[in-house]
């Protein structure tokens, strides 16, 4: 029985890494889409995010499925309970990255604003803290996991500071507001992928140890 | 030990009944400290997320505690399950009424700009929707539950025709672009809690039917 499980779990586990490398995937070319201003590349992200939809759902079927049949207890349902909420917060970093992508397909019709130095910046290092945060998610890593999730003030900051350069554009020449705008709603979808990695790394914190830091604060 | 499920069950609804009402309330403050010019107020509601927080906190225990004790199947799995995803949504609504707080603070200290009229309509609609998602949830209404999603294209033009609105007065003096731009985020804001209430209403179609309706597409 408890091994028929553990089988249970492996399969779950390589469904989320499967989904995790469709939305880190999803990410890399939204920020390629925008730094090269490539309209197809950017429209091919946005078909592709049925495929992740499905995953979630495809997961969360399997997570039901499983509490049904196996009624886990203590750690293996702690399991369950976690990637009921990582799930979500993948599909929700996916669904960003679309928003890029119509984003970058709307600004490319437009002249090119001079581009923006911490906006790859920060789309590299929101990036970053995806990928490791499903790293610490399955290894199991919750040192890893806080680590993720003290960054999220590095992430906040570039943001901030990228909207900063952004508005002097737009006080410079009424004809930069339109696509300094999109780039800031680019910057913000960036700082809640960085979210989404800091509410999945919450989860592991909680899956390894036990503990609820959601909310705790992050100092 | 159905008996006693069932009143867990009412227990857990009940709890999730009253985030709710401390979700709407934190929604209904904020839309008065923007209306107003409130810094005060927008303040309180700031500092009152805390409880909303552990409010979730304390639900995921229970719940989990729930499936651990009880071993749900079938519909009251389903219950389990739609809670576990309801939650997050209700905090994540009490999160963006606090960025709206924190853009009325910013706003209270510059001169106002011109009312933006489809923003109290906005924030009134997202408003109703949040309402009527926790109505359906409570009363298990699938068809309530479809006409709240139904309505999110309604929340959605609203957006973008405040949007429009506030790009003009930022063409028509870059002292306005500031302000315009807190006021954006704030239109923006209210299109999330909007598409929260979506999220939470195919739950509870879920719950209902049975039937994963998100990501079905929602025309």
């Amino acid at each position: 029985m408890q091994r028929h499980f553990d089988r249970d779990i492996d399969e779950l586990k390589e469904q989320i890494l499967r989904m995790g490398a469709m939305v880190e995937d999803a990410m890399s070319r939204s920020i390629r889409a925008l730094l090269e201003r490539d309209t197809d590349l950017a429209n091919e992200v946005i078909s592709h995010d049925d495929e992740i939809d499905r995953m979630e759902v495809a997961i969360d079927e399997k997570t039901i499925e499983l509490i049904a049949k196996m009624q886990p207890a203590a750690t293996d349902l702690r399991f369950v309970a976690a990637v009921m909420k990582i799930t979500p917060e993948l599909e929700r970093i996916a669904d960003l990255a679309q928003d890029v992508c119509e984003r970058v397909i709307e600004l490319n019709r437009e002249p090119m604003l001079r581009p923006i130095v911490q906006l790859p910046h920060l789309a590299e290092e929101a990036q970053t803290m995806v990928r490791q945060a499903l790293d610490a998610f399955v290894r199991g890593d919750a040192q890893l996991a806080r680590n993720v999730i003290a960054h999220d003030d590095v992430v906040d900051q570039l943001t901030e500071d990228s909207f900063r350069t952004l508005l002097t554009y737009m006080l410079e020449n009424p004809r930069n507001i339109a696509p300094a705008i999109r780039l800031t709603f680019i910057g913000k979808y960036f700082e809640r992928m960085a979210d989404g990695a800091t509410n999945i790394c919450e989860m592991v914190v909680y899956l390894v140890e036990g503990k609820v830091i959601k909310h705790a604060g992050h100092e």
